[in-house]
């Protein structure tokens, strides 16, 4: 064996989260996992494929080699790997899938039993395929136990999410001075794109940048418009970097020239409790527990119907991912669990604030993958 | 009515794309559509979200309002819209979105009867809901219909094609001289990407940019490595633009430096092949014929093995649609369809080709959308 294939051999983390998944599945009484295209599969096989019209699945039986059913022209992506796999590809004919998933069915010996996925990533397309390959098995989801295995990040995982974080905050700097009165929301978060590709994202970002200025700040999930910034906007910049496939989300908002009083306020307001969420973070805590303490900052500044959101969110190799941090999860946050703390008060037609950074629960409390200035800043004058 | 607003109206194609579909929806005896998060769902509403944890789904019944079902905080969308919807929000407690369902499957009328869905789009999520609050309803594949409706572009669509090959055909010849050998796939898709954004591609990419060198050009579906550019490689670049909600995909294979004769071979092959493919396209064709003209080029000169995928697809408002180019779909080609001509060859362990243009299929026969050089071009030395 040469040095460069055992260094690879010993480096992959496949075949010990593969270990872990046949231990959460038996726990959870599941006999089989079935996968499409996901981070989740990345996760445990390291393969990525795009999400397209010709189904992808990969089947997980404990002890048993993974199952692959794919497109011919993709077998190639299963040439080098370091755990045993039976692949079942598919030719052009859409009338030939079935019988590759059937194969595949049978092979890992799914006919029957209780099968885990995904149903916030697997589509109907891969379900009518397996329902018809394996008629007596019952799929039903998996999520809880592929969310225990991912919530809780290595340290690999966590420098990826650090290395992310600081590429992030550099593209946003290298961007600030570059805001004009008269640009558009569009111009800006395409800008911003081109930085973060610049200070070394790799191109698939987590998400398009949200640049929301004036009344389309109050939007959380507006999208980036021809709208040309002005004095006195909020401008809201929500963002991420992806490094080693894993990401951050940011979010900052600035104040366009002079902003009107209750929007500086408001944006006080949602700093405090930006503080007040992240300093709640330590092991033992729950998730509700986090939002509250953000929640109440902005309640007890008379804005809480404004705060139409939770607080934050997982955050890994997806934007969105366990531990929720929002009322009525009383998940116990533990050491390595990586989330978002974004409070953020909307004034429907005047403007919205948010504050988002990335924190990492640790043995004591929390650490910030996020150190960006959380004030108000005036720029784009 | 202000000046503004009535032209906006008159401007919409929305109301007369869901005319369209009540239509579409009676000839394939469906008594409604359910969408989630899509291309159709903006096609049919102008209706934009992040496809995340949280279902959204829009029920459309013939002559009945849209109904809506979403988290609260994205209910700011849909103030502005000139057709009648009615919407039912849900909260941050996963535990009350099944309630807001059953609502909206009321309000439409969903109880029971035949449901069309995208089986590529809808995930298992939604249905799950869908069926729940359905439990009457049967839910089968709408893709023939909806394919129906957007395959034919109209000229607004088609001029937003070509606006997106223009910018990515000059986001490439901006690239193409910073090409250096040592430079690595991911430098060169992160360079390329960057100068997409700023030759004016919406910065939602219809993908990444596939760049593969050397051995990894053999590989259709590669995404960018690590590896660097070396003398004698084939570099393959398939990407494209997005503008105004439609897209391009082009690919291009380039010699860095001399390449040995046979790779130069395969070249010109794929060269008369996509010539062949392109020329065949006429109104009244069907795709499978196209696919063999481009096809039996390839055939005759001895490399047809290594032609492993279909000779086309659909273009428009996503990378992959219909009318897909290929044996066995006897479909027959209309004016304002659109599609690539993207034949190729791909020799394992040493490098393949792919030429890839957009084309639209016009009164009499076709227009190529795109025209870059498809010569085998010399870069990088």
């Amino acid at each position: 064996m040469s040095p460069d294939l055992s260094e690879k051999t010993a480096a992959s983390p496949f075949p010990g989260r593969q270990s872990k998944l046949a231990t959460a599945l038996y726990n959870t009484n599941l006999e089989a996992l079935a996968l499409n295209p996901s981070p989740s599969l990345k996760y445990l096989t390291g393969l990525e494929f795009h999400l397209m019209e010709r189904p992808v699945v990969a089947l997980f039986k404990p002890h048993s080699p993974v199952v692959l059913v794919l497109p011919e022209l993709e077998s190639g992506k299963t040439s080098q790997l370091d755990y045993p796999v039976q692949v079942f590809p598919y030719g052009e004919d859409p009338d030939s899938w079935q019988a590759a998933f059937r194969q595949a069915a049978h092979a890992s010996g799914l006919e029957s039993g209780r099968t885990g996925i995904e149903p916030g990533r697997m589509r109907v397309l891969e379900l009518r395929f397996l329902e018809e390959a394996a008629a007596q098995a019952q799929f039903v989801s998996a999520e809880q136990s592929i969310a225990e295995l991912r919530m809780y990040k290595d340290s690999a995982e966590i420098s990826a999410m650090r290395k992310a974080a600081q590429i992030a905050q550099q593209a946003l700097q290298a961007t600030l001075p570059m805001i004009k009165t008269g640009m558009t929301e569009r111009q800006l978060a395409a800008e911003l794109t081109q930085q973060l590709l610049r200070a070394g994202s790799q191109p698939e970002l987590p998400f398009f940048p949200i640049v929301s200025a004036g009344p389309n700040s109050a939007n959380p999930h507006a999208t980036p418009t021809e709208r040309q910034l002005q004095p006195g906007d909020l401008l809201l910049i929500d963002y991420g970097a992806s490094y080693q496939g894993y990401i951050s989300d940011i979010t900052r908002t600035f104040a366009v020239g002079q902003v009107q009083d209750e929007l500086a306020r408001i944006h006080a307001i949602v700093q405090q409790a930006n503080q007040a969420g992240r300093q709640a973070v330590q092991p033992g805590v729950t998730a509700e527990q986090v939002d509250a303490a953000a929640r109440s900052v902005i309640d007890e500044a008379g804005y809480g119907q404004y705060f139409i959101h939770r607080t934050g969110h997982g955050l890994g190799m997806e934007a969105h991912e366990p531990p929720y941090i929002r009322a009525g999860n009383s998940l116990r946050l533990a050491s390595g669990m990586t989330f978002t703390i974004e409070p953020g008060i909307y004034l429907p037609g005047r403007g919205g604030v948010r504050i988002e950074d990335n924190v990492v629960v640790s043995d004591q409390g929390f650490k910030s993958l996020t150190d960006l200035p959380r004030d108000l800043i005036r720029i784009g004058m």
